[in-house]
């Protein structure tokens, strides 16, 4: 998809959001909606979401807005998620478990097909659909099953030697909760971090300086 | 503290981040640390680090670097953290249970006092150190704890109702967790939205366009 090559990552990081509201503007009947409407909707000038949607070829017509469902279509394939790839989560402690049974991966582009722990006592455990594996056998599903992304969930003492053992298995893609920060050492990767604390210390911050 | 009203939230969104690569070099016994030294570690550059650090009045010495336990201390105090705020949890379901057991809540800045659930077979479970409380308490133990941050973990479908009686019981920070998004209609309101479901449809782009 060559036309999205030279989008940046801050339009990228909005496409999600502008889906999810299509979403629920489907659910709940409406058929064509501006971009003046949504704006209102958005918290975005009307201007930067047309500025926005023209980065992928514009989807809207002058004066009648943009329709629900071909938005919400044409936004969802370019985000990939009519294109499922198989995810597998590392650690199935309280995050990891509420992660796997939280999310609606389908929906999100992802098929979770299997939890690893390390932990003897938590091999063998349900989580959702699922049953945790034995760490030791990662290396062997991930030759047999090719899974693209992992999704970490492990303490930050362990992250470090499980992304050099996901890497050696062809896994390239993370989706890291633990601490450890993969990509300042892994330029060949593609991370998204979720650090929920440094989130918590921003709104620390924003609350006792207000 | 007058001095961080003009900084941006990109600079503020970076101290947490800088906050913890410190806390790890304190760890580690470090005792003084360069701009590009730190630059190394987190990936960005020199000058981006000295100009954000400049911001707060600036810590270091040319040529000699930052004291490692005086610049971690400072960005801590920045960030609120010696100042400790009381929490409230809405939603004991996978995700809200996680949150509770996970995070140290203590060393980003609040305390959290109580965890909410409207479910009858959900309430009077224990969570970590807490008991899941009746929602139908909420306004009363509002009123006599005033807590400042609610952590909402609410489905969609009961976000807006729960956050209109947050507000009505005087709570105006939320960090949220649900797929409503509070912020827009509410500007009074200092919110951090986290979606996790947006994250993860970011990565399915960035990994089936690269």
């Amino acid at each position: 998809m060559s036309r999205s090559n030279d989008i940046s990552l801050a339009v990228i990081r909005r496409l999600p959001r502008y889906y999810r509201f299509l979403d629920e503007l489907l659910k709940k009947g409406v058929v064509r909606v501006s971009s003046g409407e949504l704006s209102a909707i958005l918290g975005l000038t009307a201007s930067q979401i047309r500025q926005d949607l023209n980065c992928f070829g514009g989807f809207g017509q002058q004066g009648y807005g943009y329709l629900v469902e071909q938005l919400h279509d044409e936004i969802g394939k370019i985000l990939g998620l009519d294109r499922i790839a198989d995810a597998i989560l590392i650690g199935a402690g309280n995050l990891g478990r509420a992660i796997a049974n939280h999310l609606d991966f389908e929906q999100r582009g992802f098929h979770l097909t299997a939890i690893f722990d390390a932990a003897q006592d938590v091999i063998g455990q349900r989580v959702g659909d699922l049953t945790v594996s034995d760490m030791a056998t990662l290396e062997e599903f991930c030759r047999l099953h090719k899974p693209s992304l992992a999704i970490l969930c492990v303490p930050y003492d362990a992250a470090k030697a499980n992304v050099d053992r996901l890497k050696n298995s062809g896994i390239h893609v993370f989706w890291n909760f633990s601490h450890y920060d993969i990509g300042v050492d892994d330029p060949g990767c593609i991370v998204e971090n979720v650090h929920l604390g440094d989130s918590l210390m921003t709104l620390s911050y924003r609350m006792k300086n207000a």
